[in-house]
């Protein structure tokens, strides 16, 4: 009954004209050729999205790192690997965008400097590698005018609401989705997630379910949001 | 017609009663409990020699890093994440052990301290990850008595051949496989490889072809020289 529901109201097109943008998976940040640095995102939760926001009648453009999965038919698929690559994909899909997902787990920092060729091991006992500041897509994309309606995601191992709804005020957004990567069963490579949706004046805990369940979820809250802004 | 040969000599079972311990894969170097360090090996090297092992009728043990190859049905499968993970594994597996292959590519250096919670961004532009040397297993495993037949890898970017004879005399290997990883559509991640197969005596040099086929020409090469020696 709950399905045939959701069915009949994604049948409606909910975002049916809108352009819905929205990163997934990891980014890999280079430390030489053969090396890099990056997380364990797979991008089930933001291609889960991408599904839920195309059968809501959407126009989709996902920006992926590199995962596992196959990209979903009828959307616009981009395929990057680093942060600052993902930066320029998302800068050039802002056109026209309504609503923006950040879903990817995006790397705060990158190696200084790629090294050209592998680096030999020395002898050395220690090294360490300098690492530089990445640029803040969805905080960039907040900052954009005209601006899409942006969601940022909080993946925390600890004090997952707070920090969620610092996330909100400080980089300006409009939603933010949190989830305890800590929790074993959902999260970071599981099918499976349990989310809270943190706005300014209200948040909403969604129990665990599988991705592509909560994506639909997610999608009709956003999409309601969207249509009533 | 060769491929006839092949499985003709497959059928003798050149490994019969032999144990190979092969290492595959990346490893992965926790840097906190949602960030690592990893490479761009995926593994197909490695689990293309495991399976020819297997059809060479040795017993095989193949101890493997994360990587999306489904285990070769008959082999004893290990998985681990990090290099030392891989080491105690490896160390663990060389009683009565023939022949060891180390394909793996190993991080040669971890995070010196990874983080029990998701380290958070701070307000600085740079910072460094301080680096510890893991142990280097297919060193350990040519020092270990009984010793193994033992067959080190090189992946390189430049000066592939003089870096892969230094590596044969410098860990007492009895065979280095060296492939050139800046070589676009052969190494890491591709279906097909070139190798120079680097002995002390000599060398050899196996132009481009399927992984497959090659862990075939490998384990008949490598067998060949462990049932003569």
């Amino acid at each position: 009954e709950l399905a045939d529901l959701t069915a009949r109201q994604f049948s409606r097109g909910e975002l049916s004209g809108k352009s819905v943008v929205i990163t997934a998976g990891p980014t890999r940040e280079a430390i030489d050729p053969v090396r890099y640095i990056s997380n364990h995102s797979s991008g089930k939760m933001g291609y889960a999205l991408a599904q839920a926001a195309i059968e809501a009648g959407a126009n989709v453009t996902l920006i992926s790192g590199p995962t596992n999965l196959a990209p979903p038919q009828r959307c616009h698929f981009v395929s990057i690997n680093s942060a600052q690559e993902m930066y320029d994909a998302a800068m050039s899909s802002l056109s026209d965008c309504d609503l923006f997902i950040a879903s990817a787990a995006v790397a705060d920092y990158r190696p200084a400097s790629a090294a050209e060729q592998k680096i030999k091991k020395t002898g050395q006992d220690t090294m360490s590698i300098e690492l530089v500041k990445n640029p803040d897509i969805v905080t960039a994309v907040a900052a954009s005018r005209p601006r899409p309606m942006t969601v940022g995601f909080a993946a925390e191992t600890q004090d997952v609401i707070s920090y969620a709804r610092d996330k909100l005020t400080r980089k300006k957004l409009d939603v933010v989705i949190a989830n305890d990567v800590s929790q074993t069963g959902i999260g970071f490579n599981s099918d499976d997630n349990a989310v809270t949706v943190v706005w300014a004046d209200r948040e909403e805990a969604l129990a665990q379910r599988s991705k592509a369940q909560l994506g639909r979820e997610l999608i009709q809250r956003l999409a309601d949001q969207l249509n009533n802004s």
